[in-house]
């Protein structure tokens, strides 16, 4: 038994085998329980978590491979919880910023209980009037993705032309969403009937259409776009990005946010069209969202009054539970998840 | 014999002769000599000029494909003399801009004397106190080429590394002189010893190398690069650019200005490592001069007193004669030309 009376409790993890090459598996993850004391360490400037929930996002395959010259950032310690976004209540806090009780957003770990050190990537969360798991996506960090990549990187207008790729995911759904409160023509691209019905019914896409139902992908955008492209928000990359350059007006520009199609590859596709960059002048600007998270209080003020008029809505995948988290994040290459793909580690 | 007494010459003219596949050929192209009558047609608002010089450049290739959706500009007309850029006495005007003695470049034909319609693709030359060539390359389209894409295009700040690819071509050459005045850190590559020679010695290049040489480009730009690339000025498309995406810096810019590896290939090469424009935040950004042109009157003031201080300098290659012209063009895309390519028609 602990001294000082400390609670020790049963810690639920997710644990990060080891390095993966092509699709990921659940068997390179693993369920594990280990016993954690609710107590920070003497001295720690850290914080004590209880999370509550996390979110699965692609760039996470990143972090699954051993180091990459190209990757977001480090790899995931094998033997280790898998590390993501998430939302957590503050148990213990030794950082001044931070009391028991607050809620937060930020990296954390996948388990019940989490000791996180790296607190400057947490915020802290104000807003409690609307779901606390919108903080994994639409107030989180792929909401910043959305709002920085559509405004920031793409420059809109109103009457321009938009086309998102990975539609009715965690970042496409709102840029289709911020593109038409910008005033333009929105078409969104997914891979199911559902996902489109979606893209037109409840995000009010101008028209969707499924990637997998056209056999050529220049033809659908040339159907849809007969006048071409202003902005393409990139979110898959290889095939599609070859389809979409030829498509592009002349002063079109392309956000490149994520390719998810190229992930699992071991060799990227060859991208061929690239010479429409020259001819229709299109600047293709890739973009981390740590990079604009200076915006997030502007972010906040633009974002919670749309949510509240309901100008802004968003569509979670929720699964309940650690157990299923693995199954959660592998759903994401194959697009298993419809919307954003939350998991509830605790309603507490 | 004409009537009220105007002159008829004979016009020696480089026809094209139809659209090409492949790699073009001498034989795309017939001279042959046709007669001209030296005077305007009534009411014609366009210019009667005499050719003195012509420009031999790289976008060239795209008029001789049959209307391409990649296409630059309108393809050549069959049977029709080649256009181009050129430099020209006007003999006789139209239009109230232009007097009769006056010096322009911009858009003329391959062949001695040209009745132009198009005038608003002239500009009238007023300093001739450096060689008249010189409109064709240092102070024409290559130079504005040049200026926008490194000066507009790529933002560049003192102390940034700068790869130049294709670097002693018209614009090549420039772009590394802009880099080395701006206080920036440049490497160039060519295809030849003479060329990297003319990178080092001539054009102030820090560092310079021969890409057929290189089995491995990625190599060889991490020795150049240790530190990665801030500013690629992109010439060449392909391999070179797959190469380069790696070795780029955060936050680093790509000029796409051309791809003359791609240009006779009937299907482009892919390009695997776009991931890089996420992982680095890069901008890769097209670019064609005529967006630009609106810059020139800048762009001599800056120029024309490197020329005299000798800060700037330029390489010409330069053939005599339309008889040789054909071979000149062709010669880009095997990279026969040091320097810039021009053909004396006329010395006057």
């Amino acid at each position: 038994m602990a001294s000082g009376g400390e609670m020790q409790v049963s810690n639920k993890q997710v644990i990060f085998r080891d390095y993966v090459t092509g699709f990921p598996k659940e068997s390179d993850m693993e369920l594990t329980t280990r016993s954690i004391t609710l107590k920070l360490p003497q001295g720690s400037t850290g914080l004590l978590l209880k999370n509550l929930y996390l979110s699965c996002d692609p760039y996470m395959r990143a972090r699954m491979t051993n180091h990459h010259r190209l990757s977001y950032v480090d790899s995931f310690k094998p033997g280790s919880p898998i590390i993501g976004y998430g939302v957590a209540r503050v148990l213990e806090s030794g950082n001044p910023k931070f009391n028991p009780g607050d809620l937060v957003w930020g990296f954390t770990g996948w388990e019940e209980y989490s000791v996180i050190t790296a607190t400057e990537s947490l915020f802290k969360i104000h807003n409690t009037d609307v779901p606390l798991s919108y903080y994994t996506g639409l107030l989180g960090m792929p909401g910043m993705t959305a709002y920085a990549g559509f405004y920031e990187i793409c420059s809109p207008k109103k009457g321009e032309t938009v086309y998102v790729s990975a539609a009715s995911g965690a970042v496409g759904q709102l840029v289709g969403q911020f593109a038409k409160l910008t005033g333009c023509y929105v078409v969104g691209s997914a891979g199911s009937k559902e996902k489109v019905d979606l893209l037109k019914n409840k995000f009010g896409f101008d028209e969707a259409f499924n990637y997998k139902e056209e056999a050529d992908l220049d033809a659908a955008l040339r159907r849809y776009f007969p006048d071409g492209i202003d902005i393409y928000f990139e979110n898959v990359g290889g095939k599609m990005l070859d389809a979409v350059l030829p498509n592009m007006r002349p002063k079109g520009r392309i956000a490149v946010c994520g390719m998810i199609s190229q992930y699992n590859l071991e060799q990227p596709e060859g991208v061929r069209n690239l010479m429409a960059l020259i001819v229709k002048q299109v600047r293709m600007e890739g973009f981390m969202v740590f990079s604009y998270y200076h915006l997030y209080g502007k972010f906040l003020e633009t974002v919670l009054p749309y949510i509240k008029q309901g100008k802004i809505t968003y569509v979670e995948d929720v699964v309940d539970g650690l157990d299923n988290a693995p199954a959660a994040l592998i759903g994401l290459y194959s697009g298993r998840n419809v919307g954003k793909q939350v998991v509830v580690v605790s309603r507490e």
